[in-house]
């Protein structure tokens, strides 16, 4: 049981059991990515088996689902050149060359993303125990920037669909937390191809996306919002997964499970276990082919920009079953 | 030969000869990647014998190539929240809890990217015969924007160092034009991981890359290079790749081959023959071990983020072996 | 009376009867800024009387009115260096220095700003005739930008209060189409500070951003709001103003006074007057001091920022009495 | 004399000397602007006499002066909406209408700006004491953020053409100290209208930007460059002006006057004395009138464009005779 009222008592203990600061030594970056090793990839391949292949990602553009909380707005893409310029015939190129340029600019947090290692702090210590002014400053993450782990995030994903295995009409209502009890009754309900392991990405869908797809955004970006109990802590650190994403704008439960708090799960995950959390995925497509055949692993490429000293990192995961 | 005084019949030529408009249908919006199939995908699978991966990628930020030509800018990337802020105390948030969040501002067409199907247009015509003008407005392409290959994009890779092969020291000298003939060769000297078959991703290594990282970027961006011959475009149409990727800024060789001219095989790869370019990709980590173990081909992700509209797109290839 | 069934005829005739074409010549690129003379500018300097001045601009930062209508956001501001850094030691500048850098990322239409005179077209016909595609192309407005206009507006300001001396409360209702017989109410009721003239900057309060300030940005960025009536492009061309400008989003009432109508009052006054308009303005603690003192002249200064070839500006307008 | 090993020293030295901390109150956020009073300002007004005008800004475009120090570069204005797209029909507005509509990114120090008080700390303390930390983080400067002073700045304005009265060819070499002597002279030189008093606003003219205009930007950012000396700190101080600006990228001399040194004198000027400092500026069309006409003194309007926590504002100052 939850303490609501001592948010900082449950995430120390929590931090306490759950710790895997020096595991892979003091200089590392790559926490859990570390459980992603190459056998462990080697063994994923062979999901790949009929080769049809899934984007996860949301859309990038204005109509996204961001409201200005801390700055993060919607992408903004914008034409550095057009057809119409070509067309006009403007543009100044030889022997009837046309072309069409542009630009974004977007906060790195605004759709679907990786959270990096130094994008959470816990009393003023980031992964691995570095004091979190050290790693991240005005000139970005020098240490666990996202580039760090730029070529290694591809292995075995699993789905699990929380949503369609436990909600109404495939969706878990705002405000439900997944605890891990309802992870296992969700593998159970699955089968044998959606059991976790070490290394494993896992990919939890709620089904909120989907009702915001079809009522609109509303609160989606910050709201209220099935996710991850604060007691899946354990879990999360005892199966030595590599990364949880989902389909939320914040993987955690919200509202959070203490009387005052914000992201207490992240506050555990990222700078003491070291975890990936992946936000604003969609699964969905994935979903209906998982519940369709049955299969609910497959091969996952989710590379990230290597945008130096970034913590984090807008990215197109592309399932492959 | 090329006569070079004459770009425009010589591209109006390579267009006729090569032109794919229609093959896929008069609303086909994928061009070149209708030919990686889900067939091409599972037989691509085998490729995942070590699990060992690479990114392709280069560095998003500052200190990239770009000179400001037609405003082609490097990345900027910016705080919104660090850890020094963390560390002082005033994010406000409750029980101990820091964050650190950012933005990037940048042209698609910077770093490491692929050029859409909207990039490039000749005689006011893009991909499979439309008007550019009622394709990529201000507004962005409405048509084939990058959106539309967003799950596509993985499957077989092969690397043709080519630099390695027929250069000295591993590198073309700039300006040196690969043609079909130098490819075959590369082909013939990497032995049967090479070979180059229908759809799959192929990644042209020139060593330029290479002499930037030791030599400074100079006129990377847009300078002379080593890079594909204009005279390669029937055997980029005729080998039915999904795609053609290089280590330079524009996969051409530079000066082009004609007296006045600009991107020449672009215009007749991009809109007629469909076809997908990768520019500014960094092959080095992979070509060495493909070198030291005589294999070429590998399980090649490279997901562009769906920016809705976008003629392009900064991506991070991640090859496996 | 207003057709409201047929704007493009009422449109077409108000151009006609207002179109300033040709007044100063084929290649003039200022159109009513031409007003706002030498001699103009040094009579205005004597409203400099008690050394008093006012902004009025409203405050540049992500709490502006926009909504993402045409991908107009509010300003991103964000840091590039800061004082949690110095004070963290990070930034290695030698014998104690520290700094702080920022940017900005915005729409030149977000917040108070000039419309300058390539930023609105006829039937694709831009100010004094020129063909809309020959003046703004992606590279911006290679005849009319802002940047030709950026040493000329200082003169004389008027501020019409339409919203004090007409208003409830000080307020015109959303909806209200301010005439030209409600400009020489106000005009007649604010007194002989208030007549306007040739070269004159006129600022026109509604009382929406009051009202908005109080309850919320609501639809302030393109909804229902007090404006002038289309009626008044008359007004605006014979009363040879060099600039209007007005508390609200787009100047004129809102809804528009045609069943099917987009800014109609704009599509005159731009392209064919030649005229300036001013959105967004914030008058309002200039406005309680001119009705303190019954003096509804001053000198105004609004210099937009020379952006090469912008179609406007931000600016930060100062009223000085 | 100036002893090149200890710029510590001498930089505590002249801040206990210059020090404006408390002098305005604890609270105080305006520094210098403060000496702008609205008896300076009517007294001002006078110096309208012929109603020219003129701007001292540089242009804001790509082509400026930045190289990427410390992220700062030259600001991209791309285009929303363009005469192009209204003329292929492709916008959607309603009789006939088309528009344009831009954005624009940008360091606010990349050109014609102010240095707001935020922008320089010495040994972790911004203006009048307070610690940087708490004044500037990552959401910006929250208490003399540019807003501060939206109002004010406009008033008498002097310039001091030490390139056309001491240098050759009207400018000064690179690495050319200005001393409070040179400052001296040059108001002796150039006659009564440009003797400096409380509340001025002075724009010291080196000519490095004319060379610039004429040679290229070569190292205008931050490298070699004409300027104050350090020792001119006292003098700043003691004239009381409300703000001292120049056309070069640092108003200081560069190669800085100590052997390991970084822009001491803003060490001073800004937290110390509270001074805002004007940087590349274009006084340059403002010149050639004043020393045409033997008047040296004008009305000076220098509005920073009100964005929230800003550490400096892009400006268009307007200089009227």
């Amino acid at each position: 049981m939850i303490d609501r009222s001592d948010p900082a008592a449950a995430i120390a203990a929590a931090a306490e059991r759950n710790s895997n600061w020096g595991r892979w030594g003091p200089d590392d970056v790559r926490g859990t990515m570390n459980f992603l090793s190459e056998s462990k990839r080697r063994a994923a391949a062979g999901l790949i088996r009929r080769g049809v292949s899934f984007s996860l990602a949301q859309s990038f553009d204005v109509n996204g689902p961001q409201k200005g909380w801390r700055r993060r707005t919607n992408p903004v893409h914008t034409m550095l050149d057009t057809g119409t310029d070509a067309t006009a015939g403007i543009q100044g190129f030889p022997h009837g060359l046309g072309g069409a340029d542009d630009v974004i600019a977007m906060p790195l947090q605004c759709s679907t993303q990786w959270d990096g290692l130094g994008h959470i702090f816990d009393h003023g210590y980031a992964w691995n125990g570095r004091p979190a002014a050290s790693v991240v400053t005005s000139q970005g993450d020098s240490v666990t920037g996202i580039e760090t782990v730029a070529g290694v995030i591809a292995g075995r994903g699993v789905l699990l669909d929380v949503g369609r295995c436990l909600g109404d009409g495939g969706e878990l209502p705002d405000g439900f937390a997944i605890t891990a009890a309802h992870l296992a009754a969700t593998i159970e309900r699955q089968g044998p191809t959606s059991v976790v392991g070490r290394g494993d990405i896992v990919v939890v869908r709620t089904g909120q996306l989907a009702r915001c797809r079809r009522e609109g955004w509303g609160d989606y970006a910050g709201g209220p919002a099935p996710g991850l109990s604060f007691t899946t802590a354990d879990w999360l650190h005892d199966a030595e997964i590599a990364a949880v994403a989902s389909d939320t704008w914040g993987v955690e439960v919200r509202p959070n499970e203490f009387d005052d708090a914000f992201q207490p799960l992240h506050q555990v995950a990222i700078p003491h276990i070291g975890l990936f959390l992946g936000e604003m995925w969609d699964p969905d497509a994935l979903a209906v082919d998982c519940a369709a055949g049955g299969v609910y692993e497959f091969w996952l490429t989710a590379a990230p920009l290597p945008i130096t000293g970034a913590v984090g990192s807008p990215i197109n995961p592309i399932a492959v079953k």
